[in-house]
């Protein structure tokens, strides 16, 4: 497997085609990015957290039956991927209130749903990301009402695993935001990253944020937070 | 049937209890807003225009099979309504692109949708009412799911009579919102008013903006505006 041409270099990676078609080379900066990038910090080894973590977190949820593009992780800050056709979607699911959602409806953070909600944001940097319903994305044509249902009953699956597994870890899954991409097949397929760069990660006795939040609102050090992450996932053996 | 004591002074509304405890008093005001609230004036006429298109448009629904909180117009200004518990969600149909839609997602004014769409804000202005989606409205607990699909069904009813009507005065029913609530029985009510204010109403064939955006932007008299949606409705004898 070879690396060529950069296809995509985004806020927290970057992109590159192989030699084979199907397949692309992730790999993951040192950038931290908040509030549609207008915060911005260079974090020594914080690329190299969230390959670790993610290639952690696909590993276990394709344990759980869970398929997604993850293949391989091929180095400290390097993985590879299926490629996808990424839907240009933000699918983000709620446990509790937090962020955006407590802010908006005036909710207090860390309030407990009475079930898990799914949302969705559109992909758009220029419009800013705006959130938007499931008619608007059927109207719009960025997905069909049944692959609405679909991103939705996955993006749940996933939900259920991934709370369970960060429980017994002693961490609340808060929320979390998940990006699906259709493989060569057509088929749907989880892809993207999942790290506290995209999850909201509470230790379960403390409430103390472990997460890209700690960055956002200057609550500490990311490092340190994201480390406790991996550590808890087990993962000091594979560093 | 007597007007007693105010029960709520809106930005376009007064309403008063009277001796009947289901009944309230409606008061149509000569004021326009816009913005939420930042943009404000008082237009003599505004609020006689207001009250004849709403009165001339339920009363059309009522003979069309749609139920609503209308009784009757008891003046230029005035009407007497069944009163309700307003359930705090702008219920909101779209038929072609505008406004706030065509902002977020950088859509066209104008472009037709393949079907109306609904959606809904939280009515709240200190929140500046939000949109806000099925599922968050219901685990938010301001309208059950079932309720959310009557709302949904009823606005469509409401949207394909209103649609067909305006179409052959030569207007073009571009959006609108409304109100619901829920009558002494807990029966759900179409409820509010329908008027320029709460509708964009486009000429047919020259797409001039006869509704609020005429306010909203400038585009010329409102006053003007609303008395070419009050003839076509031929309510010039009623005036
Ligand atoms: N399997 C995949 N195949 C192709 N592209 C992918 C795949 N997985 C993720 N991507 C895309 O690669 C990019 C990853 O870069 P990064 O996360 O840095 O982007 P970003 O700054 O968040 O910007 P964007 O708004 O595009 O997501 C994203 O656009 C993501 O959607
Ligand atoms: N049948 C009814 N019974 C009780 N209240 C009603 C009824 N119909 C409408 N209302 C309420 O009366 C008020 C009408 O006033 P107006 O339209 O001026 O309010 P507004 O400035 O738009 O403010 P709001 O944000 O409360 O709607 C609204 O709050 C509306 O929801
Ligand atoms: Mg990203
Ligand atoms: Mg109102």
């Amino acid at each position: 497997m070879n690396k060529r041409d950069l296809l995509y270099e985004g806020k927290a990676k970057r992109v590159y085609v192989t030699d084979n078609e199907d397949i692309v080379w992730i790999e993951y900066k040192d950038s931290a990015t908040a509030f549609n990038g207008e915060k911005k910090a260079e974090i020594a080894g914080k690329g190299k957290l969230n390959n670790e973590i993610t290639s952690l977190l696909f590993k276990m949820l394709q344990e759980n039956g869970i398929q997604s593009h993850f293949l391989k992780k091929i180095s400290t800050t390097e993985q590879i991927v299926q490629r996808v056709e990424i839907i240009p979607l933000e699918v983000i699911v709620r446990n509790y209130a937090a962020g955006s959602f407590s802010k908006r409806f005036g909710v207090e953070e860390g309030k407990l749903f009475d079930r898990p909600i799914v949302e969705f944001c559109l992909k758009n940097d220029t419009l800013g990301d705006p959130t938007i319903t499931e008619d608007q994305i059927d109207v719009l044509h960025i997905a069909s009402l049944e692959e609405i249902q679909h991103l939705k009953r996955k993006a749940l699956a996933v939900n259920r695993v991934l709370s369970d597994f960060f429980r017994e870890l002693g961490i609340r899954l808060v929320d979390f935001k998940l990006e699906f991409g259709k493989d060569f097949s057509g088929e749907i397929l989880l892809a993207d990253e999942i790290s506290p760069d995209t999850c909201r990660l509470w230790d379960l006795k403390t409430n103390e944020k472990l997460d890209k939040d700690v960055f956002r609102h200057d609550l500490g050090n990311l490092t340190t937070a994201y480390e406790t992450i991996l550590e808890r996932l087990g993962g000091k053996q594979h560093a």
